[in-house]
């Protein structure tokens, strides 16, 4: 039994300081661009000592191969960069390009202490306060309170609505989701509030027949829909067009689903609300501005 | 009225032709590391026409300052980065480095078609399926299925069990979690699931009641727990110590969340969970090579 090794088939280290998050980003972004391979990834995250680097390196010269990194610490890093030269292997420091321009930009010096991006400031809170909120929203669980949600996702089942809400969470963003379902009325108030961003999440009927057969396996959750209903392609067509009126009479914004993923929809929601902070700024400002000629004027 | 501009407030424009998302992390790891700055990001994902461009273009114009890009397009990378030098701001393409370090170790050029990262292969839909595991066994909600999970979080209330499963369920991994309440008791064989990973997760008590203090004003939420039981700070620490007490017994792994970050949290768990793989890994292999001496020797 031969076992002959496969050439496509390389490790690929991922060394962080930190937790490594953007490296797997990143690490994902440029593998997808090459033909026939099959790397395996091997993620080191958290490394702050040298004892830990060493074991690593340990790790590195068993299965050589790429190596991408964020260390802060120099010694630390000139410690990798040698041993992937002796090595023979690539190393890159994703940081560096990025904190030169910043450098030159700002004409101040980086701090160099590992992993701030993560110190438990506001920022932090406010984005584990996200994903509570999205937990607690989700699926029109509850109203009382919705009117602190940023962004209102509303659409019929399986458009996503759950995974896109969690994802704009990590990213800060307070979202709510509600279902529309077939002979459920929500209270027009809800699709009302002056200072939530509401986005209309839809898809084909077809693909969301799909997903509902493959989601009626793991889950038996009916919203008080029957089997037969939620399920019925032409009863879907219809869910579907019922959805797109409502997201038209509102003036919502909509994305199609159909062939996007969670963090594409996610990409462009937050498009939209960065428009949505910047007019209400512009609003605010074009207020006060008017506050002001007003009381000059009294 | 003088409009005096802050001089530690500058724009950064992050502009991709795919969600931006790591991006984001990227800006977020080097802004850290300068103090006393007031960055405002400007968010451009999903840019794919010249068209669009030429629109962020403009807003750069109006608000210049160093923009971070990910484009795969070389006409387009090639105005955007133009138009900075006429600008006279720094513009760093962040996938270059990590791209030509590939190219040369495996010999390859890049496809050059931009978002492949977010083909919507089994790879999404396994993150997309985790999502939906974690909240379908969020807050041991339910039982039915869990040994599908790969890891299993136990711990008090407040020990950040939820937003971590879902943390790891945007990296494809199963996680449910089981909350320890006092006077809940949990049947044995869901602490025994071989396939499954368990860590435990602890915190101090003071933490624990702070949290839990203001967790209550958002939820009313008891598990059956009395208010008082769930804020007297000694009952806390009983709490603490029967779970650190199970954990030992376990021999669980144990990451003490108290000064720790949800990322950091979850990425010290992808690393225990790297090497449950490998060993699991190992150990199959082994029992193979078993398999096979035998029917040598038969």
């Amino acid at each position: 039994m031969s076992n002959t090794p496969n050439p496509r088939q390389f490790h690929i280290h991922l060394v962080s300081d930190a937790t490594g998050t953007t490296l797997l980003g990143l690490a994902r972004a440029c593998l997808a661009q090459f033909e026939d391979v099959e790397p395996i990834q091997k993620f080191w995250p958290l490394v702050r000592t040298q004892k830990q680097l060493e074991k690593i390196l340990t790790q590195i010269q068993a299965n050589p191969g790429p190596v991408i990194f964020t260390l802060v610490d120099k010694k630390m890093r000139e410690r990798l960069q040698d041993r992937a030269d002796e090595l023979g292997i690539p190393c890159v420091s994703v940081l560096d390009p990025i904190m030169r321009g910043l450098s030159s930009y700002l004409g101040k010096h980086a701090k160099g202490v590992p992993g701030l991006q993560h110190t438990m400031d506001d920022a932090y809170f406010k984005r584990v306060e996200a994903v509570d909120f999205a937990m607690r929203f989700d699926d029109g669980k509850s109203f009382d309170g919705l009117k602190e949600a940023d962004v209102i996702l509303v659409g019929v089942s399986r458009t996503s609505k759950t995974p896109t809400s969690i994802f704009l969470a990590r990213r800060g963003i307070k979202a709510a989701n509600i279902p529309l379902v077939p002979g459920v009325k929500i209270p027009e108030e809800y699709f009302e509030l002056p200072d939530c961003l509401y986005v209309g999440l839809s898809a084909s009927a077809d693909r969301l027949a799909e997903l509902r057969r493959s989601r009626l396996q793991a889950d038996q959750n009916m919203h008080g829909m029957s089997k037969n209903e939620y399920l019925d392609l032409e009863k879907i067509e219809e869910e579907v067009r019922d959805a797109r009126r409502l997201f038209s009479r509102k003036n919502w914004p909509v994305i199609n689903v159909t062939r996007r993923s969670i963090e594409e929809t996610s990409a462009e929601i937050m498009s939209y609300w960065q428009n949505f902070q910047d007019k209400r700024k512009a609003r605010e400002a074009n207020e006060d501005s008017q506050d002001s000629e007003m009381k000059a004027g009294a």
